[in-house]
């Protein structure tokens, strides 16, 4: 899908769509994306532990867009390389080769987000 | 895959493949192809409820070529957008977080339908 | 997972268990659950047809839990044999052949709520 | 689900539930269910291969009752135990170990069809 | 499957299975064994954390054996409730109400495994 | 996503990403490699089995760029159209009317290998 942009390319147009998404939504489209903020936010577990939760499950559900949104998470949150490649084995084991297109894609984001 | 086509695009794409399809298929998928038709067509549920359960099962699945085929589907025969709305509430209740990127490009798509 | 229940006894587990959801259970997974019963009440379309949307998606996701959590719903909103058959037609051939051991206790459920 | 029965018992109450489907089942139904029972039949691949890559599919999938399945078409077609487990691999690495429970689950129900 | 095994019984049948595994099992299924323990050992990342990724992974793909397995590493690794419910709920709404009966599972086996 | 690269384009995407995995890879994703690659050598089951098991599976998985991977692979040993046909059929019921935009770019990869 958003295999070829660039991060940037990636943020704009996530932006540009949701406003689409958030004029037909009706309150429970709302909410959801409500929870969807509040669950990745620092508490018991800090935002850096959820980021890593989030990129995993993205990469074994195979979701390209999601993974590619909580590589950001990550970057931000200061999750170091090593770090990354241990998140991710877990996920291409659990998943396995199904997901290593995605994978690649995760690691090309990476790549590219560490400038 | 067919995020930044058009309706129009998307349409002749799909029909393009589905010639290629045909020149390989045997009795199986042609018959396939045959009843996949045919469950759609209005019977004891009219074709508009079908159309709204083959767009939610579509995102959940999260498909984007289904979402778009059932979107045109559903603007055919006289979905709302406060219909659409409610359906896609469910699809991305049963499908989670997962679906959002596939619920942006199935509004993106009812966005354009409607001119 | 419950292919051997009868439906009562689904119902009695089901409670059962979320009361134990709920006893663990922050902000987010009480809203998620609030919504989940919200987006099935009657709106811009009746609850029969949205139970039908969950039945169908449920079938195609391959929930037993859910499809007859949702065959339930169809039971209590009137859904004729006829319309049920065809609402599965369409998730069986959404899902395809990986879905015809929960196709089967779909009906087993049907079949026990009718009688 | 029919991870504690036997082969036998899986068999009987298949058909059981196979029944009430065709009690129920309009033609989009019925056909698919020949199309299912028409792709396993012996063409230009033989019907063992066909058994071999359902049971993969099915593994990959995570559908115990559709594995035990082609478990039995591979032992009618002569599939021994080096070709099982080589079949058995790719499903896994494919799959993940998301499939180790289903891959227990067939090596269980194989070890029951040797005798 | 397990939905009402203890966690002891789950741990019995596990083992046992495995060795049926392992009778079978050629180089390919040996490697992919350890490299599936492998993964959640401590590293850049502590073993904590690794099991909770582990468990909300198997969460969001539905996986009731592998959410026991990874509850049982939770809590051997000191896991409190308070951060296993938000892991649950990224789970949750990144998997959609399709992983509630999973949801429902996952938090018995933690009661139980508390004691 | 690689729906409208021409399969050299694919190949030549392929290699430059994995050189990217390699950077960042650790023990275990470059073992999942070797077994990856491992698993579909000749042995008790010809090199030609396994890959049309890897396509069906990957098709009932849902992923283009395996698909196409194991396209080129069923090409390299001498599949011949009619058992692509017939593997596809099984794939195509396995999976159901959600993989049909997956084998439309399967054919348009296969009529393009054969040009």
């Amino acid at each position: 899908m958003s295999g070829g942009q660039t991060v940037e390319e990636f943020k704009a147009e996530r932006e540009a769509l949701n406003e689409i998404v958030m004029e037909y939504a009706g309150l429970p489209i709302k909410r959801f994306y409500g929870l969807d903020a509040r669950v990745y936010r620092d508490g018991a577990l800090p935002r850096k532990t959820k980021e890593l939760i989030g990129l995993v499950a993205s990469l074994a559900l195979r979701c390209d867009d999601c993974v590619k949104y909580h590589a950001i998470g990550c970057k931000e949150t200061g999750v170091t390389d090593e770090e990354l490649d241990e998140a991710l084995s877990i996920g291409l084991v659990i998943g396995g080769s199904i997901a290593i297109p995605h994978l690649r894609r995760a690691l090309k984001a990476w790549d590219e987000l560490k400038g």
